[in-house]
This record gives structure tokens, C-alpha cells and sequence, in this order.
């Protein structure tokens, strides 16, 4: 019988993952929090955006879904939480600092899927649906689960960050650039094209349906 | 080529089971046909009630979904089904033997969902995650597909039951009390928070959105 | 490294696999944009139209989901974007090629879900539960996207075509008729039902529900 595991083994890529983690989360929870869920709903809602997109492309692999390998993302979530129980007033001056979050966590979830993906040695367009779908899956259960649209269908460059951040890694894959390197410039070219999406607005056309 | 399954073996687990799956049917296919599903829509809410839960906790822990293994559960939806087509006058005055059975199946459903992470040695908090999927997912897919907010994030300490009752079941477990007296405490455990939960109308707290 | 394979091997069911596959992401594409999806919103329900109720299958029986084998889906749910895109004052005219091309799509769908789940030895009730998801739950996610109630659930025959379907295909199985002639004749049936059901607007009872 096993209980929580050890936590004293932290390196700098599991620091960026909590942080992207309790983002992804705290975004969930304050969704939730708008539409009169209760604590247990609002935690639901956080743990399902932060996990949800990993756990899709996991069962898409056929491997064990992540989150149930290690506590520290239900321990991010339960932090979230308590980010937003206690320091709600305050939480709109934060939003910056939360979309920095936000936007670092993106890019390493990108990276991640499509290493996930590629050590199974996937066509390169699944490594991208894979980066893609670990990337935005999780903000589309919360979004069903508040009985919205989901977001990523109607705004900014959220999914595209994923998609152009999975095509830049397989190009330099293809070109045999160091692996760090390649995980370091995806995550960086996912962070600035979401900045640069938010900052200037910059969002897809729609189709004009008939009527 | 396999029709149905010998139905002649039949214990007392079973009997409960029978009992909780046609409570959960009938509450998908009540809803159903309040909002002017149709016969087969009525059909599938139901048995997506009675079945979701299991079949996400059965998909994330990679074993066979259990709903395909034996009719039973299908045959189950279809005797909900029968009895909503005919006695559907006389079932508001069943509201109360229903909510037993729904209490009862609940119980049972917990301690099936923690014994099958168990069985694959998962940390104590994925068995209790995997007894409260087993216990809310179901309702919660219900009311996606009739396009509501999940009442289980709103309403009642549904979740709160299987939560506790999968933390009960770990200590007695940990303390190594026998394993069938550990299977009906926590079903009981369960009935008697759900009940007190719905005679008393306990609910948790909200968190209250910025604006 | 994989790109894309080779697509030059192309027999005569692929050709109706295609045209399945493009008629229903247009159902797809066309409702997104309706609901001011962007371009990338509109292409991710089409292409979850089209391949979801596969997946949910290849899920279920445990077996790596159809389209990431091939890149063919992904294509085919471009092709139906360009041809929305550009062609989209020219569909209303075209409504009923569509609607044609739908039909043989879903005969075909169910007939490959209907084998999928044979080939594992599973129950014939469970084989006919596989060509029902494979030809519906697309359907139905793409509703849960755009946030409306699952329109299988409410309008005619589109389900029982594939229960009946799959229920010809067992019939024939057991009476030990040649493969190929289950599977013409399963999908010509499931095209009549369809067509018969959408002409003469034949629709299921609905349950009244209480008060």
C-alpha cells in the first residue's frame, strides 16, 4: 500500500511544470467559482484543466495516464485552491503573473506531448495532434463542464501556439539539433506566440456559415 | 459467436448491483424524457448513468470496461426503461424506494471502483479517486448530454460520500481489518452520509467569483 | 521519423471511406460556423465529427485509435474545410449529395465497428453496441462542442439504422452467409433505413417525463 511519494527530488523542469500546473488549475477553479460550484466542483474543474488534455492524449497512446503515476498534480490543484479561497481580492492583480504561468506551462505541455508521442515513434503529424491535444484538451472539459463553448474555438492563438510550436519541433528534429535545444526553442516559440497573440489580439478568421 | 451470458448465477453483490444500476438508469431516463429525448435518446442516458463511471475509471486503469464483459447492465437499462414507459404515474411515489436503491448502488459502486485500483497496487489516492469517478461520472456525462451543468458540482454531498468512503476504506484497510468487513462499512458508510446529506440538506460552501 | 505514407494504394472501399469521412466533417465544419467557430474551431469538430465515434470504439475495445494509423482522416476533414470554405454559397445545392454521401459513410461505419468488436470475440450485443458508437458518437460530440443537446437523441432514425444494421449483420453471421455479402448487404440496409427515416420524417416516440 502506497501513500503519497517523495517530493525531495525537484528539478528545474518540475518547477516550470507545477507553476504551468497551478495556472491551468487556477484558471479552472475561478471558471467554476463564477458559476456557483461548490469547493468539490471547483476542484474537479481545476484538476480536470490541468490534467485533462495529458490524460486524453494518454489514453489516445495507450499509456498510464500521467496524473495517476505521481500526487504532485492533485497537490498542485489543492494549492490552487487555496491560492483562490484565500487570495481572491487580490487575484486580479496577480493576472499577469498567472498569464506568465499560463503561458510557460503551455509550452512545456507542448513539448511533452510531442515527446510522448514521438517515443512511440508516431508520424509526425500525430506528435503535433498529441502536443496539440495536451495543450488545449483541458480548457475544453472545463469549458464543457460549465456548460460553455469552449474558448479555443473562438479566441486568440491559443491552439495554433500548439500546433506551430509542434511544427517548429519537428523541423529542427528533422535537422538534427540537439534535443534540449529543441525543447528549449519550442517552449519559448509556444510562450511568445501566445504573448504576441494576447497582447495584439491576433485571432483566426470564421467561416460564415449559411443560414 | 457469444449471445448473452448464463444469468442463472446470482449472489447477493450481485442483487445490490442490479438494483444500483436500474436507480442510476432511471434517473438518466427520467431526465431524458423531461427534456423530449426519444426512446433510444431516453435508452442511452440511462445506461451512460449507470455506466459512465465505471467505464472512464475502467478506461484510465486499461482493463476491459466492465459493462462489456456481461449483459446484465444492458438488461438492466432496459428493465429502467420498462418501468419508466409504464409506471411512470406511480414512480413520484417510488421517489423514496428509488433514492434507496440509488444510496445502496452508490455504496456498492465505491467499493468496486477502490478495489479495482487496488487490485493494480495504486497509490491510496488514486483508489480513492477511481471509487469517486465510479460514483459521479456517470451523472456527470448524464447532464453534459442533456446539456446542463454537472449537479453533482452544485448540489448535495454526492462526491463528498464516495470521497470519505474511499478515506475510510484506506484506514481500515491500512489497519488491516478483514477485507469483507472493510466492503460493508464503507458501503454503509456511504449510504448513511448520503442520506444525511440529502434529509439535512448539507451542502459545501461556494467560492465566491471576482467579478 | 515518419511523414505522411503512402497514399497511392487506394482500393475501392477507401473511395467510400473518403466520402464518409469529408460528408461528415462538413456536418461538422457547417455547424462550427455556424456558432462563429474559427478556422481552427471549425476544422477540430469537423474532424472530431468524422473520427470521434471511431475513436470512443478503439478505446473501448483497447485496440490504437484508427486515425492515428493514417493520415488519411486529418485529409479528408481539410479537403471538407476547403470545400465549406470555398464552395459555401454552392452547398445548400449540394445538400442532398451530401446527404447521400452521409448515408453510405454511416452503412460503411458500421459495418467496420460491427467487425472491429467480432474480430476480438466479443458479444454479438456488444458488436452491435460498437456500430452504433462508431456511427453516432461523432455526431454527438460535435453537438457537446457547439454546446447543444445531442440532436440523435431527438431526430429521426439515424440511431436505429445502426442498431439494425448491426442486428442484420448478426443475423446474417449466424446463418453463416459469405463475409462480403453481410457487409454489402448491412450497409445498403442501413442506407434505406436512413433515407426511408429522413424522407417520411419517421421519429421514435418520445418518454413523457412527470412534472
Amino acid at each position: 500500500m502506497h501513500f503519497f511519494e517523495d517530493l525531495t527530488q525537484i528539478e528545474f523542469v518540475d518547477v516550470i511544470e507545477f507553476l504551468g500546473t497551478i495556472a491551468f488549475a487556477i484558471s479552472g477553479i475561478r471558471l467554476a467559482s463564477a458559476k456557483q460550484f461548490d469547493w468539490f466542483g471547483a476542484l474537479v474543474v481545476g484538476f480536470v484543466t490541468a490534467v485533462g488534455g495529458g490524460t486524453v492524449r494518454d489514453l489516445l497512446l495507450d499509456v498510464p495516464p500521467f496524473w495517476m503515476q505521481s500526487s504532485r498534480y492533485i497537490l498542485c490543484t489543492a494549492f490552487a485552491f487555496v491560492i483562490v479561497l484565500f487570495f481572491r481580492k487580490y487575484l486580479v492583480h496577480l493576472n499577469n503573473t498567472i498569464f506568465w504561468f499560463d503561458c510557460i506551462g503551455l509550452g512545456l505541455f507542448v513539448v511533452v506531448g510531442y515527446e510522448k508521442a514521438l517515443a512511440l515513434d508516431y508520424h509526425v503529424w500525430v506528435c503535433v495532434a498529441m502536443a496539440t491535444v495536451t495543450g488545449i484538451v483541458g480548457g475544453m472539459i472545463r469549458d464543457i463542464l460549465i456548460n460553455e463553448i469552449p474558448i479555443v474555438f473562438t479566441q486568440e492563438l491559443y491552439a495554433i501556439a500548439c500546433i506551430l510550436g509542434g511544427v517548429l519541433f519537428s523541423i529542427l528534429y528533422y535537422l538534427n539539433v540537439d534535443l534540449v535545444v529543441i525543447e528549449i526553442s519550442t517552449a519559448i516559440f509556444v510562450v511568445i506566440i501566445r504573448v504576441l497573440a494576447t497582447r495584439y489580439h491576433l485571432k483566426l478568421p470564421t467561416l460564415k456559415g449559411e443560414d
